[in-house]
């Protein structure tokens, strides 16, 4: 592989981000929301930059999620005014939240009635309250048809005056395990009408106007029918990832980051490549292939412009702490060399972004994220 | 379970380390490589903090093993002067590696002849040199037999007057997949018949006095028979974890970190806690049970001491961004209410902690890590 100017620079694992891929990604998603009357509140998480936040703001984009009250602290010391905390809230946390800046618009999660008490009993500032609806991914949220627990939800909000009733929310995490799109457009539309199911007629619910929100990447990508919805959530999207890439979300040619790894020795016995890049750096998260092996990330050239595409047949094999085994195909193995640096597309980009906790654009410009 | 003096001050994922425990197990190793008259390294990529470096210095430790010119950096910076970077050394580096105080006895690890002639004709200071010998892990390392391309980097080591050969090291990382302790010896004595074999009489070596080192913590932890080596350098061990148990290294008692989480929500009829604690914090690592199903970490509840032995048949059966699903056996998920605190006995601990970035001591003071 030729030597490039990115690659000379860099010496350490390093996740590059490519900022013109980025842009077209977030524009690509504020223009659809727009299109189809959506509120769009996308999921900060991912980037955790307030840099990549800003670049936000120039698409129009005022409110966000985020999933931790420390990442809404973050955001809000960054200047957003309209904060949604997307994760059952975290009664310990109260006091934090009692504290926030007057001016920022703060929403939450709840999941359950006794602790929505608890809120409205201790809360000192308005706080808006989505209720968490679960439409078959089954991590969190309440089934659509609980209207006893919703109903004392509604009851407990009503009665605080600092709360106020936002909406409900949904994540429908099961179209990870989707792999083309007639599988991805079959969830979302099955998530959407449990989702608009909690105050069917029959619920006996008396509901204001109010958010119905979703949020997986995949149905934010892939859907072109948002009916009954009116507000989405997306986060992964702006990076994009190997493992959206084989659902089917995106292209190769969309993934927005790349980690850059020094090899450092070569086994051409075994046709391996060890590279510093390890799961500190990666993440463990992984695919599996048709064979069941797993895949930790897929290998690509850098090049003066980026990167090129995924080399067919190697993959990131095994991961440790900080090595990180390549397979490569027997014909290609001649073309690594100690010393040079491939880039790794990651499986899922928000957990590397997480674990590397910064960025370097193609222009050698650094990205910081929330410490 | 009963809220204690810990837990009150406890309101986001926090990884609590057990400073008694820690001692202990450092006091144990160093005591142990003593009696075997081993030098003793320990690899301090696992804690990644100088406070906690300088709790060995107690123990008499004055020698070191790092997995990045990073680390070696930050370790150096806190004062330690006897340096191993045991990784196949990353030739971007060196000129990094050449800038190093005069005072830091700096080592390295080759793994081919060619790297070690750029390593000698570009190093500007005095650099030790381990050859990795690959003795079953197939990670990194030349094969034992591998006469030709070891005696090409002792050539090379003797041709460059700055380069010194300081030993042969092995990491028997085939240890992990043990399941008990007979597994585990007769993995090390495999091993170290293979480390050795590498300067049998009929290799034509002649090789002054070095280093044989070993030093994955499942054999370090349980051999009692060391003939032939003279260093160590498990890193693990100061915390333990539950792969660590599983294998045998260790009891449940000797686990030094726990991750404590918030609850957030319960759900009783699926048997499952949600808390606040997700791959963000634990990392991925996972066992698999006997029925095949991952483990994430196992459960415990927070006492005013610390932490109680893992509960029967409950664990993180799942983990997303900064979600972690508990499974939880019936008669047991009364127990468990949003906002109280439960423990989380993390799969891999250098992973958690790599994550994590920060300790908090039973006495709640913070420990920092490597930025």
């Amino acid at each position: 592989m030729a030597d490039n100017l990115n690659t000379m620079l860099i010496h350490r694992p390093t996740l590059l981000l490519d900022k013109e891929k980025c842009l077209q990604n977030i524009e690509r998603m504020t223009a659809k929301a727009s299109w189809h009357h959506l509120n769009f509140r996308p999921h900060f998480k991912t980037h955790q930059s307030a840099e990549i936040g800003n670049w936000f703001k120039s698409f129009g984009v005022q409110a966000i999620t985020v999933s931790s009250v420390k990442m809404a602290e973050y955001f809000a010391y960054h200047g957003w005014k309209d904060i949604f905390i997307a994760f059952p809230f975290n009664l310990l946390e109260l006091g934090v939240v009692n504290k926030f800046d007057a001016s920022v618009k703060l929403s939450i999660e709840v999941v359950d009635a006794v602790s929505t008490a608890f809120i409205g009993l201790s809360a000192a500032r308005p706080l808006g309250i989505y209720i968490e609806i679960d439409t078959g991914h089954h991590r969190t949220g309440l089934l659509p048809d609980d209207h006893s627990e919703i109903s004392d939800i509604l009851d407990e909000i009503s009665a605080h005056p600092l709360l106020h009733f936002e909406g409900f929310l949904t994540h429908a995490g099961q179209s990870y395990n989707a792999r083309n799109k007639g599988q991805v457009i079959n969830i979302h539309h099955s998530s959407i009408k449990k989702l608009l199911s909690t105050v069917l007629p029959d619920s006996g619910f008396r509901i204001p106007d109010c958010r119905f929100s979703i949020g997986d990447t995949p149905c934010c990508s892939l859907a072109e029918d948002f009916s009954g919805i009116n507000e989405v959530r997306p986060g992964n999207f702006i990076f994009y990832d190997i493992m959206q890439q084989q659902i089917g979300s995106c292209s190769f040619e969309q993934i927005a980051v790349a980690l850059a790894c020094p090899v450092v020795s070569t086994h051409p016995e075994r046709q391996e490549v060890l590279i510093h890049g390890g799961a500190v750096h990666l993440s463990l998260d992984h695919i599996s292939d048709e064979h069941g092996r797993r895949i930790y990330g897929l290998v690509t050239e850098l090049t003066i412009k980026g990167w090129g595409p995924p080399m067919p047949g190697a993959y990131v094999k095994s991961l440790s702490q900080e090595h990180g085994v390549l397979s490569i195909p027997g014909n290609m193995i001649s073309h690594f060399k100690p010393g040079q640096v491939v880039g790794i597309l990651p499986i899922h980009s928000c957990l590397t972004a997480a674990a590397m906790r910064e960025y370097q654009t193609l222009d050698g410009e650094i990205i910081t994220m929330m410490p």
